[in-house]
């Protein structure tokens, strides 16, 4: 008998790893914004990959929208859709699908979100997730608002058609005072391009230059593919009007210090994007020399879990001086996933996307490092292929704190009960999981990766690590209202 | 003004990386073959991303062909196609475009191929190149026969509908000793898997075992995806005949010392697969030791060229004991190529795929590692990315010997003038690369990392090495004809 | 030299005809409902095919909406589109295109549209065209009202969306009271089927019975399909609520006398649908007996364009003694256009429609009975094939009154300068078309042949007949703000 | 309860209307063949609605050849297709589906077919059926044929490849004297056009001139859409071969008397297309007139079955002095078929197409007028719609002679058993539809209404009649094979 059958498991990727759920995008100054858009949301692929979209203006023909399901490399490139963006000002969004139980995505909840209001019109793309947006739309229906999508951002684009400022600026500071949670924001008027940041600065927005014009991303990856230079991030709380080659800043909330997602380092941004003047890549590779001193094993191989461990890897691997291997190979041909697939290949699962290269991992003592553990399923699997490829020990290396709360700022995490590190202990995990070893960095073993030599100001800490240490730094209104409990002081 | 429109280069893999042509795999006695079919050939997508196909058989309502562009994970998965491909026995292909000047690719070049004989149907999935098809086909169309498609392997076909042996795997064996080259064949009939290597045995064929069912594929990592184990390679110069679970071994072409590609295990190769008993990814690594030692230079980092040059990257950072570190990150999600690019995305090239990690590279002597150089179009590009990015230094190394003459025996090359090697030396290709140091490994050094400890026997050598050599080891018929220059003495 | 380049005109229907905007359907307590207005719609297709759409209701799921470009059979009848419709309620709307000048058409444009407010959600589909829809979109704008089409018909969900009323039916009667103009709507809640013509009943609208069902529909044909009994046509003026298989009708907008446009007996309306207890059909013989009384000729056939021509030339005939025949044969392949037609092909322009039946008309005295003439550019074009075919003499006899004015009750109109009959005289235009004579009915003769035994009552019209009268019954607001001239009295 | 689910019938045409295979069309001598390809296969259409395909030759870039499913205004009219098919020299053809029991439709069965033989390529389109097809594939197998196709059509190309003959034309008169049966051929070659029909000209084919170039067409009214003027029909057994503006005849087959399908008359052909100098509308139209003389019967109304029943309706009209009326309306939407509908639509059958106009037909004597009867499942249907509307009294005329046998000569039939002729005598023809009166017209009127005076020679025959009279002019040699019975001296 074939033996696959007898291996129920789902695909890699189901549940298992946190996922961003946005990438925006902004140019203003250049021709033919269009192009310049689809290559960043390109580069920003990484950040949501269920679909896309561009808005761009051009004087004579106004406002135009182009919003698809896919890759930006499929449905963004074609002369063909090109031409139906033209001008030098466009924004664009790319998105992964949080497509409810009540059916199938819709192109109309795609962003970015357009407003004609009686001062003209405005584009949003938003990145992040909005804590109160429930309440919004219950009010704003009342009042008479139609919404067209599911999306709680299309709630700022109400919010702005209500306010009586006389200029989109303003009208978008109106909006976002309303607004609680985690929103990096950029938006477009016919003359201007806008970026904001949530007070706290959860989600990241940098501003570039490229010539005469100007850009604004979620990553510094988004500004390498273009050839544009970093000129900053864009402040926690800040908001910048860009006009004709002029930058305004100001602080619509008040003055506010910030506290970004720290698991952006650890596993959504890309390498070779720039946080805090210091690459994603060195942090990673330092959460690795951490890990190997807090938690060293005698072994013979270290061996990443493709591709987000690798650089910890290299590092724990550096800094143990036990040799690196790729024991596990990676399929590039795999998408997201195999679209409708047949019994059998579902079957497959993490077979489909990874193999084990029994040569170097037969007999051997393996540490395999991971990014993260979410509800171990796909740590459960790996470390099967590995034992079915002959190795004598596995010891799994986490190269972030066990993942022990839901994130409510833009990050599609499951439900709390489904949090493996939420119900068991390290050692209950570690045999659940059914490994020699399990550890995690700690928290401060973290910070001091991420360039906090002092490791976590417990007081008052410096980035949002709700996911781990379950606490907010903005109170979750709607999920109170639908019955999440806090932390409280006995956890 | 934005820089890149002023760096107009084209695509990376445009015509600098040497292409396989195939990938091919069959299945007997195992339910829903098209499953595991689909699964094979998802596993062996690096060896042709243009178009699969896949033949099943079963007896009720006889044969049955599915051909389609695109990847097997988009084309070749659902429930609806596999409905079309019922039975136990199945065989299938993946190919490269090969689409010549005069249009685009047609669907009837998709292989398996198939043909109703007197005695029966017979369909064959073809890796290599038959090096006098041309002869062939002239000869068999002044016979009356009707080619339908411009594949060299459609001589096959008919070289058995003509035959006047009375079963199929004889009129196989009159066909294949007709024709000149490299070929690995997968054959199936309405009862029997066949399969047969040229008796220098260029291309790899497999066999492996999974329940009572057997399977024969171009590598072993096919074999990996749907848990089947390896029995043995094929031999060169072999033919297996499967049928009712009993397999037959034959020598149709009489005793014959192989003489493999090499270069399946520098690049075509995936890394976890099993050559000789020996992963793919050891010889790889091997080949990073050996140039550590033929070519050692002090600097600060060693950085593979993602993601082909990693493992000897790695072997040349253990045995030199400079730091390895992933100073080049890919795009994950380019594919083949930007589909009907605008002039401003073709133009950005390298950049659509790889960004350099720039706080790892500035102010660096960096090690490059890649895998070949062929036109030396994409060197230029990453060295000209890396010194952007601020290198101090930069020296190439290549975990192949320089690439100087075509390949006839089934791999993509450009002809003989495009290629760098055939009209620089060493020191000129240096320069034009512009690189402060370059250094390819020794034709010896490959031979002992893919473990002939005594290098290459010149008198007789173990692999066929003529893209590097110059030495074919079958004199490639219809080049000749159309005035191809064999290497002289004086070479 | 081929002639056909010679003779460059434009395509049959390309603005010489006059066209229908909309049609509407929708049913209550029957079970998949969506099949009955997919079948509905498909009888409707001639008043609408660009576009449609169909909204059901099913407590479990709540609303669904699916919209599509193109035909209802190729996309609205697959067991896949059908199941993503379920529910007892549903409400459909065909449309033909009124894409501006701004760009291609929009899937946001498509009705039915949905308003989700405070007291639930609401369907509407609308046939006809709000007189002052340009007024009301900029009075909601400035109150914070977001439009996502660039149809009037959402002013009517955005109207709904801020009433103070409790009831959904309120709600509509409040939007329509502020709406001016045609309308016929149907509107669809959780619970109720709704429908509402306008005060003078422009549009058509009938209620309809099949079993324990409730149907709403612009034309009769459309219950005639679904095997459904005609209960009666809905008042000008009238609102009809169907709930729980109850029909409450009100008058929302007070007594009124009805004027309904008696251009849908003419052209717009299907033969077989019945129009106040009469066949279309009939209307239209009778107006070919009319014509022959009228405006007889000596000739040797009576020859009708096809298709709508044929029930006057029927008339003609039977009613003049002269035989009739079907002199010109419409290829029945034809859709509405060629899509992307290459040059030549666009030059083909009639031809690719019509051919002349030559044996039939060679040295014969022919009269042509068409239903109207626009821009009279089709006309010329006939007239030319007629005589290329031989014919001794051509007589244009016209089955309406010259069409002098634009309709802005929801058809489809050339502006007034490219109507012929605005700018020249009947002799005029008999001269520019080329023919022996040509001949249009009396508007008293099209009221007689309507059934109106004393003709047209001027003081009080029993129907609409703007577009020949140039009485519009109601002012166009916002024709009159762009500087649309009422015709004076001097006319 | 709904009324329609209790009336499960099938769709109109499914097997109760005989089926044309084919339209073939060829151009030699003007610019951009392709286009007038296209629009004769547009013209006609209704020889096959299935798929088309066309072939073009220009000597820069060789053959060329597009086959696509659908339409040809649908998939041979963008320009991008076109593109596709440059030169000046193309044939095309147009097929009827007949997708056998094992699978789909598959492209590599449509037509033009395309061999490469040693002298040169040729495309070939072929309208008819080779009665010794099976035989011939058999043998050609046999010898080492590989057949691509399922077509019987497909022998030619193998036959010609075969041949010994030194030119295209003479291997084309090799293979044709070869094959026995119906046969309708246009070829081309890199020079030539050439058209062929079999001994008794079973199948139409007429030559058209249109400025310097010629053409070949299935029916005139092909020649008509492109301008071109009609020079004459191919002869029964001639074959024309064009060439440089010149054309020459032959008559491989040697002399032969014609007996083309009489069919072609009563349905299949356009009734704007001439044959024998006189228009298929006039032979039609007097049917009718024979019909009213052989089967009169009082009356209130005579009503065509739109729309191929139309002018013998009219004929019946006029000769019988009943007033004409069109009291079924075709709905022009309707396509081939509702592709993949679901039950309750499929159940719709005869409604999605036609719907009685009840106000003419309530209370009245109808006489129906359709051209034929099948396997009467239609009439029946159609006669329930007309007691549904009230009819009094029901009487069908028949257009052509009750239909007992099938044919072989390129017509789709049902089995003999399910003809409906051949299992009942009139009467109870009569009784199973369930009318008031039944008559076909005889045999003789037939002859005479297509312009022979004194009817049928039963010596021998004018034309093919075989459908009705059971007598094969050509012995169908593989149904024969098959177990088919011939009409026995008794019958």
């Amino acid at each position: 008998m074939p033996r696959f059958p007898a291996h129920p498991f789902e695909p890699l990727n189901d549940g298992d790893k946190l996922k961003e759920e946005c990438g925006i995008f902004g140019v203003i100054g250049l021709t033919d914004a269009a192009n310049f858009v689809a290559l960043g949301l390109h580069a920003l692929q990484h950040r949501g990959q269920e679909a896309g979209g561009i808005v761009t203006y051009e004087p004579e023909t106004g406002f135009h929208s182009e919003r698809r399901f896919g890759y930006v490399r499929d449905k963004f490139t074609s002369a063909a859709v090109m031409k139906l963006l033209p001008g030098d000002l466009g924004i664009g969004h790319v998105r992964y699908s949080t497509a409810g139980s009540k059916g199938a995505a819709q192109i109309r909840d795609v962003q970015p979100f357009f407003g004609e209001f009686a001062i003209g019109g405005c584009a949003i793309a938003h990145n992040g997730n909005l804590t109160n947006a429930a309440r919004l739309r219950k009010d704003l229906i009342e009042r008479g608002a139609i919404f067209q999508s599911s999306s709680d951002s299309e709630c700022i684009i109400h919010l702005m058609a209500r306010s009586l400022q006389k200029t989109q600026a303003e009208r978008l500071k109106d909006a976002l005072r309303l607004v609680e949670g985690a929103f990096s924001v950029i938006a477009m008027t016919r003359t201007k391009l806008m970026g904001v940041r949530d007070p706290l600065g959860v989600r990241p927005l940098v501003l570039g230059r490229l010539g005469q014009g100007y850009v604004l991303a979620s990553e510094t990856c988004a500004l390498d593919i273009i050839g544009a230079e970093l000129v900053r991030e864009i402040d926690p709380g800040e908001m910048v009007v860009i006009e004709n080659g002029r930058i305004e800043s100001s602080r619509p909330f008040g003055a506010s210090k910030g506290r970004s997602c720290i698991f952006e380092q650890v596993y959504f941004s890309r390498p070779d994007s720039i946080v805090g003047g210091r690459s994603v890549y060195e942090t990673r590779h330092q959460i690795g020399v951490e890990l190997a001193r807090e938690a060293p094993v005698e072994a013979d191989v270290v061996c990443p879990v493709p591709d987000s461990g690798t650089p910890a890897a290299i590092g724990y691997a550096a800094e143990s001086g036990i040799p690196f291997v790729l024991g596990i190979t990676r399929n590039q041909y795999v998408g997201r996933t195999f679209i409708e697939p047949t019994d059998a290949i579902r079957n497959m699962g993490v077979r489909l996307k990874l193999n084990v290269n029994r040569s170097l991992i037969k007999g051997k003592r393996v540490i395999l490092v991971d990014d993260s553990v979410v509800r171990g399923t796909t740590s459960r699997k790996i470390k099967d292929m590995i034992l079915d490829a002959g190795a004598a020990e596995v010891h799994f290396r986490i190269a972030s704190p066990p993942t022990a709360w839901p994130c409510f700022y833009g990050v599609d995490t499951p439900e709390r009960s489904k949090l493996l590190a939420a119900t068991m202990t390290e050692e209950e995990m570690r045999e659940w999981i059914g490994v020699n070893s399990l550890k995690f960095i700690s928290l401060d073993g973290l910070y001091r990766a991420a360039g906090e030599a002092q490791g976590r100001d417990h007081a008052s800490p410096q980035y949002c690590d709700a996911c781990f240490s379950g606490e907010y730094p903005i109170a979750p209104a709607d999920k109170l209202d639908e019955g999440f409990k806090m932390k409280t002081a006995a956890e």
